[in-house]
């Protein structure tokens, strides 16, 4: 499908998406562009690429497919550095987990000499790093794509077709209902996570009794606060907007609470849990039991 | 160990009880007391009871141990009914989620009559109904028991024996840490997650592709708020100060990343993720992948 394909970025979502095209041989080359040298041997044992190198000039020239997947504060300058070497025609996408910042920031870069279409596939794990990549990472994944109206048909449908040859369904959204999705199915749910965390920790000691204390709906609900902080800090910047006011949003609803509880309105308190359990149970258990 | 166990509540954790009592010949009898007649029949397929009744006063009548496992806030009531017939010298111990008020509302009821020892069983599930009931619900679960300065030893050390027995471990809480850590690591996570999901559900119509795009964190962080809506409105009415207190602390987390977040303040945002990454990190990822 593709001559040369370069991945800048060749951590779990970068080296995943190496070993899937290079599995399938949707590309005749595989490059990586890493920060660090030891990524490289690393990438290699993983089977994500046939070259790798630390200069990101000599591994993106030439590309008629470029995939960033570097933290997404990185972004700009990356596309920035890329201008002068990115192969004219060329594909690029992104798989941050935000769209708005991203397309407004790098697709004028570009300008008419390459195509930047904005993509976020829905996968991946608290864990981080090539270590983890594996070849069926996208299988029965959904895959975001946000083209704007001067993305082309043909360089969409090629895209398109690569998502679908990973094993993983393309959806098209526009990067605004995207980013406003996302604040209310991963951003917000992530800095919950990150506060019920610091509140077990301003609370208690966190000596070994508490610990093993601590049932299965904590572990659950709390998992994702294991992420990057970095990460994480770098996609509420991206999207502040949409965050700020879902933020809002569900402090309302925490007060709703506090104040029924106040009020001991047993008839609405259970109504307000009884909303939430029949819309929840209709989007399945993922239990652990 | 006991002549006679009475359950009050054969549903998922009455009837798992039952049937780990049963398999283990830790009672020459175990009687279930039922409201439903329906129930009559699943605890005996289930092998939870060797007898069952809708008469509360016919199955505990003579009973050395009952446990009660009905909904919270049926717990006084149940004991008023259970004064006339309860054997004297006998233990009675509940499961429920929450334990001060249950214990202030039922310890006085029995007097010098029986003894009263609250209890909670750290398993279960978000599924209800004796159906689900197993009898290795309780192996390598930690049991919390809350005596208090009326408890006598014999009898406290009598049902730590039985929970040994059951492959759980007995952990001797006060009732007042208890309600505060379960505030902590259980009630609140649980409304959160419920203002989580009514966040998704004012937010966004509930149609196929939006659903098709929930990722794995969104269902993982939500999971809990699918549980029965009266119980846990009756776990937020028995335990209203500590879950006030801190649900207003939650929100001053959440109030805070808002501010950081306006500000654009960056490094105190990753101290704010950090913070929650490094404790996360410590309780074990349970993750799905």
């Amino acid at each position: 499908m593709f001559d040369s394909v370069c991945i800048v970025g060749v951590g779990l979502v970068g080296g995943s998406f190496g070993i899937a095209i290079r599995e399938r041989k949707l590309a005749k080359q595989v490059v990586g562009a890493v920060r660090r040298q030891e990524t490289i041997n690393a990438a290699f044992q993983k089977g994500a690429v046939d070259n790798a190198t630390t200069n990101l000039e000599e591994a993106a020239r030439g590309a008629d497919l470029i995939l960033l997947a570097p933290p997404v504060g990185q972004m700009k300058s990356l596309c920035e550095e890329l201008l002068p070497v990115v192969k004219a025609g060329a594909i690029v996408t992104d798989v941050g987990s935000t769209k708005v910042e991203v397309i407004e920031e790098c697709a004028p870069i570009f300008g008419s000499k390459a195509h930047f279409i904005g993509g976020h596939p829905m996968a991946g794990s608290e864990r981080v790093g090539v270590e983890h990549a594996k070849g069926n990472l996208f299988e029965n994944a959904m895959w975001i794509l946000t083209p704007t109206e001067s993305t082309p048909a043909p360089e969409l449908e090629k895209l398109k077709n690569l998502v679908a040859a990973l094993g993983a369904t393309p959806i098209i959204l526009d990067p605004e209902t995207h980013d406003q999705l996302l604040a209310v199915t991963s951003h917000i749910p992530h800095i919950t996570a990150a506060a019920l965390v610091r509140l077990f920790n301003s609370t208690h000691d966190d000596h070994e009794i508490v610990s093993s204390l601590i049932a299965g709906g904590w572990r659950d609900s709390t998992r994702v606060a294991a992420g990057s902080p970095e990460m994480w800090r770098d996609i509420c910047l991206a999207n502040a907007e949409p965050i700020t006011q879902n933020l809002d949003s569900l402090i309302e609803e925490l007060q709703k609470m506090r104040e029924l509880l106040q009020e001991k309105n047993s008839d609405a308190m259970r109504d307000w849990f009884d909303e939430a359990a029949v819309t929840r149970r209709r989007h399945g258990y993922f239990s652990r039991h």
